[in-house]
């Protein structure tokens, strides 16, 4: 790692403006916003990798007038901002990529953690935008609300980092994806500050909030998001069933979600993310659940995990009803409740099997239901011909009307010499195989690692609608080089 | 009117395209296209007035790439290009406004009329952008399914139309607005086509499908939508019930809202409207009909007609309960059916009132709840400050989480000598009473009539990023002169 290349001049304006201790210079600082949690940026940061671009300087700006007086400053200087909240990307969205700017620096808001306003009315709340998941609860619950977002990210990302791109938690079947949660925005830009929503729904032009959600810093810095809420559950109920193969249990969602009766929690996974559960979670009970359900004619079991919050009683009657009918068997609560303790464990699962030797990652797409058999298949297919002998475990986290998510995870044995083009092309043959039948990120992101293939998504014309959207607020280029827009 | 500036190589050109039959150069067409429905619309119809823009031709492809290359050769000749649905704009959105261009079309999608495809798995149906609202309904109802999109300009407008003002139906409660049926959009823009839409969420960045809806083709001509659909309802059921006053309905319908209990159809009217709504509908039984709500502590009833489509038992129940506690009595289902029957009759009752000299409209708007109120007094103080002696009535006719809208019926004495600019006046006066508190439009769009307003909902920066993504599809501005953008 060099040294920084912030300017002296550009030092000097941004300790004027912010205090000396909140523009910090020192390289564990730095290298301490450098990049995500993706393996690729595990793998590096394992590898000490000097060739990582780490920000040429840490900013703490203490409030959204700070952030607008910042992005002055960086404009004034041509220095790169790059938004900085739980550092939990894993696509790349926070890499300190320089562009064509000489020097980049990391815009850190965790110092933005305040509760702005709550309107019990309207249930709406307004938080900025460093206020993380755990955080954002606590703060909500003194006044008797939740967000109800709880991706895997949750204990260290950010409000700020959940619209920035269009977050989707594990409840996303009752509370929404996180755009679906945003009434409006507040974002800095080196235009001026930019604020959006007025009113629950507008026939006022194109809904312009939903281009600041999703907009990965490259349009603006978030710094207050207002937040539909929802009263605190009394009840938290969550429970496992079985359904016999993938295919029985992607009807079963699909009729759940067409007839909205989902879950709250709705989770499914494929016959090989079962066998894992299984063993992760039965225990030594696996072999004799296995039998109970083959004696039930349940060969090729598919876990699924439904939870409700807030009315369990008047919901889960008509949800299991629908369930019995398409096959499924009920087994307890057993697994729904451990899959519910566990589910942050995820991230520090990965660390363990990456001590082994095992590379080890996620990726997640969504689409249509009548693709969602073909793009299953398309991925599992394409990693196991990239990387040979695989592991490839899939679930459906999130349901829709028209179609569903895909969220992959992938075991392989590393490759000593090249573990990171081990993974590059495993990735790039998944990528190739979503284009055409699925989106390149249903929760993820697109940072860098996804922007290769956003034109493929939204077209050459999308692509051009984007960058001139950025020219607009953004004209030299400041804001989070290199990330969305390739 | 005058004769077409059309120049005589544009016609050539198009003739050639589309077949002489479908360039009509005749003036009764082409003054058939020149406006919508509003009230000002039809003064000025009405007045034969002279200097109402008029298209040069109306243009009638015959499918999506016959579009594609009438912007083609318009953008060729510098002509502006009108799209044309239904013709039902009520805020000047089809006006013939020509811009700096010496000659502007009518692209009436009336022949794009196609079904094109439905996916019975997804349930998504592909439409053209010319099918009418009936027209989507018995096309879906063959292969068993609806949109349930019932906006009052329902006989007439059109698929493209719909997506491209962000509509609202009567039963957007239960269907959910146009913009939230959208699954994919294809575009004919200068820069070529573009298509968006392959799952049902993203985080491939802002979600571009909610620009292209609402973009009231200053984005590019909308040729087809992919829709989700739902199975045609088995049952309807719609039922009155009346609450003693406006504050007490709103809360009633706010509960509903957020406790997710809203009727498909759920329409509250003020104090006013549901004085009018008794007359209109009871009848010689209104006097009755007010001595048993009196009798029962209801003295100022507000109307609330609650609607249920497809599963009308397991819902009505909980929704009725909640309504009893909120003190609300029910009044049977006269009044819920012959609101009903009656729900596209506004127009033609409009036409009869113009015919006896009263100025007659209406005016939309929307705002989070604790806004409501405020919003609903500001608007009829203005509107009867600028009018003097007026009738102001209204209603909520969609509820949200976080608000709801507001749906203004306006009637006056017609100012004989300058019955528009009296009418300009009044909407100037709801209209700067409606910034602030909430947006402009909730499902009218913008056309001409709101475009100056926009500015102050969405701020300069919402404009300017706007007006870049215009330019990035539109380099010329050919496309809808004078809309969506002043």
């Amino acid at each position: 790692m060099g040294g920084s290349a912030l300017p002296e001049s550009a030092r000097a304006d941004l300790a004027a403006l912010l205090g000396t201790d909140n523009v910090l210079l020192d390289p564990d600082e730095r290298l301490g916003r450098a990049s995500g949690l993706s393996y690729l940026d595990l793998l590096r940061a394992r590898a000490g990798d000097e060739a990582v671009p780490v920000p040429d300087a840490v900013l703490l700006p203490a409030d959204p007038e700070q952030v607008q007086s910042v992005l002055d400053v960086c404009l004034r200087h041509d220095v790169g901002v790059v938004p900085f909240g739980g550092g939990t990307s894993v696509v790349g969205g926070v890499a300190a990529v320089r562009g064509d700017k000489a020097a980049v620096v990391a815009l850190d808001l965790v110092r933005l953690d305040e509760l702005v306003s709550v309107d019990p009315v309207s249930r709406i709340a307004v938080l900025q935008a460093g206020v993380r998941g755990p955080e954002a609860e606590r703060l909500l619950a003194a006044h008797g609300f939740t967000l109800g977002h709880v991706p895997q990210s949750f204990e260290r990302a950010t409000i700020g980092g959940f619209a920035a791109t269009r977050s989707a938690g594990q409840a996303s079947s009752g509370y929404g994806r996180f755009e679906e949660m945003v009434a409006g925005v507040r974002l800095a830009t080196p235009k001026g500050e930019w604020r959006l929503g007025v009113a629950p729904a507008s026939a006022a032009g194109p809904d312009l909030r939903q281009l600041a959600v999703g907009s990965e810093g490259a349009l603006g810095v978030i710094t207050e998001v207002a937040l539909r809420v929802r009263p605190l559950p009394e009840q938290r109920y969550y429970e496992g069933w079985v359904v016999d193969g993938w295919a029985a249990g992607a009807a079963a969602v699909r009729k759940l979600a067409q007839e909205h009766a989902l879950a709250d929690v709705t989770r499914l996974s494929d016959v090989d993310e079962t066998t894992v559960s299984f063993a992760l979670n039965a225990g030594w009970q696996t072999t004799a659940l296995r039998a109970y359900l083959a004696a039930r004619g349940i060969r090729n079991p598919c876990l699924l995990i439904v939870g409700w919050e807030g009315e369990v009683a008047r919901r889960r009657g008509r949800t299991r009803a629908m369930l019995r009918r398409a096959g499924a068997r009920r087994i307890g609560t057993t697994l729904g409740d451990s899959w519910r303790r566990g589910r942050f464990s995820g991230p520090r699962q990965r660390d363990a099997l990456m001590e082994l030797g095992v590379c080890v990652e996620t990726l997640e797409t969504a689409a249509y239901w009548s693709n969602l058999a073909e793009l299953h298949e398309a991925v599992r297919t394409a990693l196991v011909a990239s990387l040979g002998r695989a592991i490839v475990m899939c679930h459906v986290s999130h349901a829709y009307e028209t179609g569903a998510s895909l969220y992959f995870t992938v075991l392989a044995s590393r490759d000593g010499t090249d573990p990171i083009g081990q993974w590059q092309r495993a990735k790039a043959a998944a990528s190739e195989a979503i284009t055409g039948l699925g989106t390149i990120s249903h929760h993820h992101a697109v940072g860098v690692d996804h922007a290769p293939y956003l034109s493929a998504e939204i077209g050459r014309i999308g692509v051009d609608v984007l960058r001139a959207a950025k020219t607009a607020v953004d004209p030299t280029g400041i804001l989070n080089p290199g990330k969305l827009l390739a």
